[in-house]
């Protein structure tokens, strides 16, 4: 079968004609529907080197999965061929307290991990291929009934990762509070929309661009703020008191900035994006009691409900669709910026 | 009456004759049984001036009051002269989302308050005297058999605030869980045995000093640590995935620093201790989903439980009484560091 | 001024004359805006006698009550005069754990209380009239901007208790799961928006009158059933395994039967309506885990958001209005059902 | 190997002689340190018969196990041979809802799980034998240091069942707060003792022998009471307010109701024991909001948070062993209740 890979670190990935993949002992084989380009993929390509993460090329590409199972290992059950099923995309240990709970890319046995702290895409062979080998069953999830492949593909990981981030601060969105989006981008767009469908909470969307807050008010964005200079002191008055959950999918120095300047005491503060930023973090340097976090993709039961949200339209990434022999195309176009929403690979 | 003031800036306290205080409509005035003497006192007296506050002298110190309710102002309900009780100290403005829930040291008006961000020993008249206005009479709070007004006047700061600290962190220390305790003097020793009397997780403590940590032993830690360059990698060996919840009660750039080097992913790790350190943050700084928080004093709700756990022994703040005329000796002990336990003035 | 009052148990009440309160201590007089007709006024007219509650006629009709601050009593705070305000009705002692709380329905000192289980319109002068004496600044809460006193008097009651019985079943709510309403009446169609306001739950609506499931479809249930012999069997093939909340707004036996056949192993079943059903609770008569209980009212925090809700539209019950003059055809249509949604007096 | 072995419903168990069991793709043999006999057992031998539960006899008894493992089927990682483990008892689908947080007893599709409600020793063999066969990797958890199969076996069940009942309700049980633990047999006994050790709650035991009562007293119950005529007004004397959790290891018709008429608003009423009693719940039958709820067994999480308590020593099931010769007096003796605390076979 054919497969976009990555052959080398700091290379283009080539499509080229590997095995077809066989399941082992409770392993899954997925005939892959779609398969989401992430940006993070990108880096993989241009940045990462030897060192870096635990693991290696050569493998597929896409970690953002979804299609219909292949081929069953030799005990599994509760799975039929022929279903269409959505790949939770981070494959830990399945043994530690973490992976218990089903937060595998918190797994602390990473050694003990199919790859340590990656999956398929991610030092595994991953989706853009024609199969897909998914090591464990536990990591299949049936799709809802009204949610195909393509569309479900970028909900395991740009659905996801801002749904965890989201739902872990349900309890700070009641009616009456205020959440902040920094970064309305591919994850960020999607969180506006999880915020709407999940929670009274009014939706501040902020971005350097006009047309990321165009997209923010489609999806609902109570209010939208060319990012600026006096950005803070604006969210500081419309909200009154300071926003109850900050949610910034970029992570830069002047967004955990911004960040920090408009959270309220026993707010949160949930860093998503990996720009790379630092925030200093001294006892009167954020209100009382605000609550700084990392969030890493998601959890499994996370996973089933943000499919739902996908079944019933109430989260719909903009997605635009490349064969796989034009996934690189897929990549450059991402890599340029010139591609609303998420790109998916059908093979 | 005779009252311990501070009359300005940068000076010591003196012992004045002022008037009795009478209570206004909802007021109610304490006879005062113990005023704790808390190291914050000292920056109130050393390094205050105008302007890092928004209060100013003069005015009466001791922010840790409990005594007997002596007169009650009009409309004052389910309160009778004599009975003992505890000054809940924070006084904000009763009518914000924060005091609706009982925790006004996160008042969001301030400017309503009695003095904004203070109270009683704090801008406005505290306990270091016989009499004490309290300016509402929902600060008041009953003392349960068995706690008498000198041990419960430290549980109302020393007591409350590392049990606030320690009581939003009770989700994240179930059995099997290690927390960590940093710095065992005024506050992280109550912090030992809070953590053990309220649940089943395994306490680490760490300081620089071997008699606090001879002290936190006594009190329950399981652990006791002399902090060094290698305490970091001890703790990660010895709880294997790290820590749960890390109670910083020094607040200092290296305790800073050990804290997000030990905390566990999806731990909690929580500034109490004021010393001025900064933490930078960014997405690999610290293992993700760990929240940094400072949490501040603690809310009404919680002080009836910290009595509760007074009351029953299981809370002791190590206390020695002094006479009002020796409260600056009191403090004197303080600030060389010769005083075992919380000082306590009795009237 | 003008109010109608209930003269003793079993009588209709009369519009009379009485002197306009003035405020003590720590109180407020609220000028009326309006005030919300309850079904629940119907009981204490009809049906109520000594001895049933611990208070008695006369008194002022009216528990859901809004307008603007009249008068403040001595002391009082963070209030003016002409502000639209709610009345935030159930009158605890306000020194008990739950009160401290601001959920006085469930306060533990009633003898403490204002009345013991009551407040204004219930044992106390309530809002059918020009003024209302409130007997602590606390019950007092702003209006948001865009919710008139007429719209917001029945959020304090009919608004407030499906709220709270629906918030404290939020965990239970993520998307993926099902809530079943039974009953679309007063509180009950308010239920359904709350919950499509509030969550990603899908809501099935049960009624036995088709002009009320057209209500709860343009309210946004999912689903609406006629109920009838069928209908538990109906709502396990639809839900697949049954719902994760059951609000009972009824409380007869036949809806309490239902409810416990419908739900969900680890689900909620809420009763909120007073009926007077049975349910027989045995070890297997129920799904493993399933938590069996009543809610009574709300709490004031709870109030203050579920204002917002109604300030945004994303709650509005339906209102018809009359003057104080014909308060009592407001309740004879309400017992005739002749009313659509929440009769409203305004003075 | 031998195995005891219930070969009809309405018979007595029979020792025999197996083949031993080998593991399939994904399964575990583990070699039987310790099986607990259990009061449930007795219902199986003496009440059950052809439609009571989905599955029949013959099987070999022994729901409560823990030992060594024995020999991994294909596929199986992060264990070895020779490793002490406990079997976690209750065998679900694996992928539903319930089963992917690790809480199969409430397994939604019970027709995909090994068998359907049961697991080893219900329905499936069990492990009064020398080995038993786990049909899921995922069923083993490590025992800690400090914790042998004899101690840990009875933990999965006799302690596994009450730590679930207790730990859902933890939010209810801060300082100040009063449990209620009617019955102190072989769950109940535990139940205190896991009060105790992660709750700062006090404790009230009922129980209706003295030797009952002795035992709570040893294992830290601030309280107990003879249960009679009085019991509820002296817990309601004693609390003040109600209990704030109730959890009845019996189950019976007067247990229940003592647990309602001792209940605190907005407490819980837990139902463990399954002796067949019914409490008629109505809107004014219990206090407001008080959840009422059965519980069955536990969570796998769970399971690894009880197996610390007792390698910690903070939980010790009192236990007489048996060889696997004398596993039948084992069962005798708990049918004539001369047994005190768990019997668990050694084979």
């Amino acid at each position: 079968m054919r497969a976009l890979r990555l052959l080398e670190w700091k290379s283009e990935p080539l499509l080229t004609e590997v095995d077809e993949p066989t399941p082992g002992p409770g392993q899954v084989v997925v005939r892959i529907g779609g398969a989401g380009a992430c940006h993070s993929d990108l880096h993989l390509m241009d940045e990462f080197e030897a060192g870096v993460v635990p693991w290696n090329p050569p493998f597929t590409l896409g970690h953002e999965n979804a299609g219909w199972v292949h081929a069953l290992g030799a005990g599994v059950t509760g799975l039929e061929v022929g279903q269409p099923v959505a790949v939770y995309g981070p494959w830990g240990c399945g043994v530690c307290a973490r992976c218990r709970l089903g937060i595998d890319p918190y797994c602390e046995n990473p050694a003990d991990a199919p790859v340590p702290g990656g999956g398929g895409g991610l030092g595994l062979d991953g989706g853009m291929a024609e199969y897909e080998l998914v090591p464990d069953a536990r990591h299949i999830v049936p799709l809802p009934d009204g949610l195909d492949p393509v569309q479900a593909a970028p909900l395991t990981d740009a659905g996801l990762t801002p749904y965890h981030a989201i739902r872990r601060s349900w309890p700070k969105l009641p009616p009456g509070s205020w959440a902040v989006v920094i970064g309305v981008g591919g994850l960020g767009h999607v969180g506006v929309q999880i915020l709407k469908a999940t929670t009274a909470a009014r939706v501040i969307a902020v971005d350097t661009r006009p047309e990321a807050l165009r997209l923010a008010e489609e999806y609902g964005a109570d209010l939208t703020l060319l990012s600026g200079a006096e950005t803070a002191d604006e969210i500081r008055r419309i909200t009154g008191r300071g926003a109850d959950v900050v949610l910034d999918f970029v992570g830069a120095d002047p967004t955990l900035r911004l960040g920090a300047a408009v959270a309220r005491t026993v707010g949160d503060l949930t860093i998503v994006g990996i720009a790379g930023g630092t925030l200093p973090v001294s006892y009167f340097s954020v209100p009382y009691e605000v609550s700084i976090q990392t969030t890493y993709w998601g959890s499994r039961p996370e996973l089933i409900e943000v499919l739902d949200l996908g079944a019933r339209g109430l989260v719909r990434p903009k997605v635009t669709t490349f064969a796989l022999d034009d996934a690189n195309t897929a990549y450059q176009r991402l890599r340029e910026g010139s591609l609303e929403g998420r790109a998916v690979v059908v093979p």
